[in-house]
């Protein structure tokens, strides 16, 4: 079987893993350890473990139990003191500190759940992300980065915060890959972050991997205005050092009108500027049911309403797998 | 097989069922549903639940999963808005949010605990334990009796409420074992609870099998003072409406002096008054080692330091088995 490596964090990884679950490739899920907003930031703070949230959308999307389990993982409490976790952080959460070690935790809820796969977090350092505005401002953390209400186009720099070392499954997945997959996800929030943990860029420059880009669909207003997909290309190879991809995904059709009237101005649909880029594969990614969000979802208003397909996008990656 | 039925709450109901998980019988656990106090407490307040933190304690005792899962279920958090709840009370929690239905949440967890047994809620209907006192005065809730510091003999009634009915499968069990045993537990909060239940004190007259009495080991100051073995067998044929035991199981050895000690005026040791009565089985039970309570258990001043072995109580329950 050939090993696909899916590199990013939150819901694109999420959609990603679920489309290719069902094909006969070695999956595993590389997740980026940046999330400090929602139920895992408070659970962060509260009980100093490291963030659950993303890695839990890693394992549902892997998990081969029953939809039960699924949806156990999913709950959201919506009362009392524990409005707005999901069950699924304070299981990870709590088996971090029962075990003392958040991979362990990862590992006994991935049999829990009979993932087919593996979920790898970039890191297990505790690290924030910060970002430093052009004014020279400093934002730390995701959430305050996703809340930030001015573009932060022109931004001085970003970084995790300490200096996080890889972990070194995450690099030895890299280097053993046959397909890696890189998106959908929040540029600076997901994708990037798990480029600034050292190592990772150089082992992705050095592994014989295909690559490939999955592009976002939408923008968001403050952090990536007015983007077109060479924008995109671009950001990802500053910190990559080096243009790595053979593939780059754009989807080409529009969504229902429906789901585009809810962004109003707070996004707009990514444009494809890179229409003379040979490695580009146009195609119809759209997801065309509406998401459901939960009302005790503190930052729903934050997340993506217009979705990748994962049976469009699994259909794209296979045939990229079988020509390996 | 012999069928024994285990009927309580609380530690009790654990001590005896985790001695008897590894002999070949076929053990169910009937569990009192009146609690309502700390972790579980809260729970119920805030989520309309159903009680989970008996049943959690049933299932961990009956559970064949290595020592993490046991370790995980009763996990405390000790810091923020999940500060003093176990991990095990949340599961059964969201679960039953999930599925809708407590006795689907106790079965899915037995699932993933692996129980050697079952483990069978007394009514699944959303009740609370009252006490009117001689005065006149209404304890509202298991917890407010536990909590009363005055002592509660001669009171005028105990009741659920709302009158439940049985869960159908907790008289099923009843009426088919070969052996029911009773207790130990809390007299008023953890027992009686179960015969205050519809049906229950009936069919427990009713069945034909064996019936055994583990007598508690200290008396708590203010709702047993001073009884001896003779009151608690009063009180409890007194909700049974007869005299059904075919032995009665009383300690005879004195406690380490270590947490004896720690009782103080708080507890005293029952003494055994049924010197004549040929069904008292007297022998050692006492477990030597001090429990660990954890700093975060908001009740843990309520929960008994002196407890009973589990070996030792399987051994006796055993050769009873035997005898069948």
């Amino acid at each position: 079987m050939k090993k696909v490596v899916v590199i990013g964090g939150g819901t694109g990884n999420f959609v990603v893993l679920r489309g290719l679950k069902t094909y006969p490739v070695d999956l595993s899920a590389i997740v980026s350890m940046a999330d400090d907003g929602g139920s895992t930031g408070i659970l962060r703070d509260e009980l100093g473990v490291l963030p659950p949230g993303d890695v839990r959308q890693c394992l549902v999307a892997l998990s081969d139990s029953g939809r039960l389990m699924r949806s156990l993982m999913n709950y959201r409490f919506e009362n009392g003191c524990l409005e707005g976790h999901n069950f699924g952080n304070i299981f990870l959460s709590a088996l971090e500190k029962v075990t003392g070690s958040f991979e362990r935790a990862v590992e006994e809820v991935g049999k829990i759940l009979n993932i087919k796969g593996k979920v790898i977090p970039v890191t297990t350092n505790q690290v924030r992300l910060h970002m430093v505005l052009e004014n020279g401002n400093l934002l730390k953390g995701e959430k305050e980065i996703l809340l930030h209400n001015k573009p932060l186009t022109g931004f001085q720099s970003i970084f995790l915060e300490p200096f996080p070392t890889a972990n070194t499954q995450a690099l030895e997945e890299i280097k053993n890959a046959d397909l890696i997959i890189f998106g959908p996800g929040g540029l600076y929030t997901s994708l990037i972050p798990n480029l600034l943990v050292e190592g990772v860029a150089k082992a992705l420059r050095e592994s014989k991997a295909k690559k490939v880009f999955i592009l976002n669909l939408m923008n968001k207003k403050h952090q990536t205005p007015g983007f077109k997909a060479s924008n995109y290309l671009h950001e990802v190879q500053r910190f990559l050092g080096k243009d790595v991809f053979d593939h780059i995904i754009i989807n080409n059709a529009t969504p229902p009108s429906e789901l585009l009237n809810k962004y109003s101005d707070e996004a707009q649909f990514i444009e494809n500027d890179l229409n003379s880029d040979l490695r580009v594969i146009l195609t119809d990614l759209i997801d065309n049911e509406k998401p459901e969000l939960s009302k005790s979802d503190v930052i729903a208003h934050t997340r993506a309403l217009i979705r990748h397909d994962a049976r469009k996008l699994a259909d794209v990656i296979i045939k990229i797998v079988d020509k390996i």
